[in-house]
């Protein structure tokens, strides 16, 4: 299997010499040549992931802002992270050198596309955003649901961008190829449990590991108190149907279970929603195919009950409601508290508020956990602290999917929600995986590349 | 096989939650303690490791003072890391939430003490200090080669920490069973490539990996160029064998190999500098029997001449010089360019400056590269630039030898120097690895651990 990486690996040292302004432009040259060819690329998306235009184009303009908004990390001075102690001859470990830390890329990187987010998290989103913006060339392997979309997304940013800058490779083996060959220096991965495990495994098993930054699955609870269900609890499940339907259900911050006190009309109100939410084709083949068998396997679960059955088979689905309680999650959070990627959801009833922290304990890494209460109710403090150990995002009042793009955002969370839980795929934190820091001792910053030198000019 | 951890675990929550000031009086109370029971604890340590009671007395003074400009951290806020994004409507990714992203520490850190520094590397070292400093419960599994003083150390300090903040384990089984406990949430080492990649293998099998920052081995290389040469070729090699006979070689930052212009008296100047060298006592039997091996496989190595043969038995050893060529060198880096850990090192001659850079491109990832040149040499900046893709610190007309302890040190580098180029050991940086970020979207600060507010007073 011959790999396309060497122009890759030719572009990793002029990238990372780049001046902040070389790099910057760079960044905004894709932003521009995407949010240019928008017309071009919308149909073509839309006909292969079958997400709608108005999701599509508000995607495409999420993609391209987040570009420019990593572009002004650059600016910053953020990306380089120039950090100088000065001599100290009186230091208590020994007369202290001159220290210039800062920041240089990690070398080509890896990136595995989503099929979700065709923009945003495939060829030219985030991952690919963060990698260059740390100055490091992309090998994009792309998600066979856009195969299309994927080509003419590197063709558009590959004419803009310098040599080398980014790769496109399709196929599984390929990619798996890439994964293992020394000149990709870290890899990124948005997709399931079951494969993002299997490439971690691959990465840190080379001769030389790398980092793996798997962003997996989630399965998002969301919990409300006795008080906000008694004050708002109509709006709540509406809330709820709108974000676990929203893209019928195919988004990693899809909140895949509620937590409501018993004795309501819960089930009757989300029933009576659902009754208006129509079905419809999933991303691919494998998404609907997956999403029908964990479906089922809830289903006949011997403490669910079905609600809405919704229907699915292997190219769609329309929302499903499952039943059961608080103390069957926690008796069993391996069989229920998991992710359905899809349009399936949970309704659990608890008797006493109590059950909400012993279903939280039981939970595995999340990347988010909301929480629906009013700020007196002394279960809700005790409740955010249980799943600040367990999960990336707290959720207060609101709902996890539209995750915003900004410096203090944190999409990540302990495992299985990702591989590596210090780390973030949204926001500008995402470019912190991709650089690794270098200290120089007592060396001039003249003999320095012009670009890492103290005093750049940006 | 009984685990103690519980204590661990139990303390993860109390740790997590302590206010910025308990934090510091904690850190502070054990280097007080450490300080005050010094007395006590250099002769201890002298006994068990036959290193000096000078070289001891200033890595206590180093041990304690790391612990207090690590609190100093917790202090300046630098922990917690606070960064808060207030609401926006306007954001172009959809209307902004507020979120406040904060560190939260990751659980209970299991350290595997290093041999070579009985106290900066071992129970109270800086990989135990930086997980205290992040809120961390300190799992310690001691070094067999002090065990007593490790006991000693525990019981010192433990009588003045949290209960469960620091538990002793001893073995290598009993080191692996809690490598794989569930309870573990992250572990750090310093030791050799072998030990450290089995261990590394293991924490990324786990049913639920964790992180693990691994600091295995590094040649740090030294480069000499012409024009350095014969500017202050006596005091260069002065320094090289200061450098790497210091502690009779068994330091992490020991240069292991100089190379220097061909046709000089380099040989002759360092055989007459290691006459004067004593031989001694290693730091235990394995470390000894481990240097005497590597040892014996550079001198038969074919491109090798043994130029001051030393003595190297199975329990000490005396420096010895072994001299090649940098041509030699870079035709075989897997051969030659590896570590010895003891007083053992190469002279390489070059012809031509350019295979400096030849030798460069054939290293593997190293702690540090120390280069000696003029300013206004010409191959300086080219071979400081190969240098930094592959090193974490380059160190200028200096030795690497005597890591300050500062916030711009990176201890760190690409594999196999360690398993996470990411991330530093030593200075106040290394606090980051036992931190993980939480995003709070919307939650009133009220509603967090008081610890964790903004505007927390310090």
């Amino acid at each position: 299997l011959s790999l396309p990486l060497d122009a890759a690996a030719l572009a990793a040292r002029p990238l990372a010499d780049q001046s902040p302004a070389e790099r910057v432009a760079m960044l905004e040259a894709v932003a521009d040549a995407l949010d240019a060819a928008a017309g071009e690329l919308i149909p073509v998306a839309a006909e292969e992931t079958h997400l709608p235009v108005a999701r599509l184009t508000g995607e495409l303009a999420r993609t391209t802002f987040q570009l420019r908004l990593y572009a002004s990390e650059v600016t910053a001075g953020r990306v380089l992270a120039s950090r100088i102690d000065e001599a100290r001859p009186d230091w208590p470990t020994g007369p202290r050198p001159r220290l210039h830390r800062l920041r240089v890329p990690v070398g080509p990187v890896l990136v595995f596309a989503a099929s979700n987010f065709p923009f945003a998290f495939s060829v030219a989103g985030t991952d690919t955003a963060a990698a260059l913006t740390a100055g490091c060339p992309v090998v994009v392997k792309a998600h066979p649901g856009h195969p299309a979309l994927s080509r003419l997304v590197a063709e558009i940013a590959g004419a803009v961008l310098p040599a080398g800058a980014l790769t496109l490779i399709e196929g599984t083996e390929t990619g798996v190829a890439a994964l293992l060959d020394p000149r990709i220096r870290a890899a990124a991965f948005t997709g399931s449990i079951a494969g993002g495990r299997a490439l971690f495994d691959l990465a840190n098993g080379r001769p030389d590991p790398i980092p793996f930054y798997g962003e997996l699955g989630s399965l998002n609870p969301a919990f409300v108190t006795r008080a906000a269900a008694a004050r708002r609890g109509a709006d709540i499940l509406r809330g709820f149907v709108d974000s676990y339907t929203l893209g019928l259900g195919q988004f990693c911050t899809k909140p895949g279970v509620l937590l409501v006190p018993a004795g309501g009309d819960a089930v009757q109100v989300l029933t009576a929603l659902l009754a208006g939410q129509p079905g419809g084709p999933l991303l691919n083949g494998a998404i609907a195919t997956g999403h029908r068998r964990v479906r089922a396997t809830l289903a006949d679960h011997p403490g669910v009950r079905v609600a809405v059955p919704g229907t699915a088979d292997d190219t769609g689905a329309a929302p499903a409601l499952l039943v059961t309680t608080a103390e069957r999650l926690a008796a069993d959070p391996d069989g229920l508290l998991v992710e359905a990627f899809g349009p399936t959801a949970i309704l659990a009833t608890y008797a006493h508020e109590d059950e909400l922290i012993a279903v939280a304990q039981g939970l595995h890494g999340q990347l988010t956990a909301t929480v629906h209460g009013e700020a007196d109710d002394p279960v809700v403090a005790p409740l955010i602290r249980e799943l600040a150990d367990r999960a990336g995002r707290i959720v207060f009042n609101g709902w996890p999917t539209g995750v915003s793009v900004t410096a203090a955002m944190h999409h990540g969370g302990p495992y299985p929600a990702t591989t590596s839980a210090l780390h973030t795929s949204v926001g500008t934190a995402a470019v912190d995986r991709f650089l690794r820091p270098v200290a120089f001792q007592n060396v001039p910053e003249g003999l320095l590349p012009s670009a890492w030198r103290s005093g750049v000019t940006r």
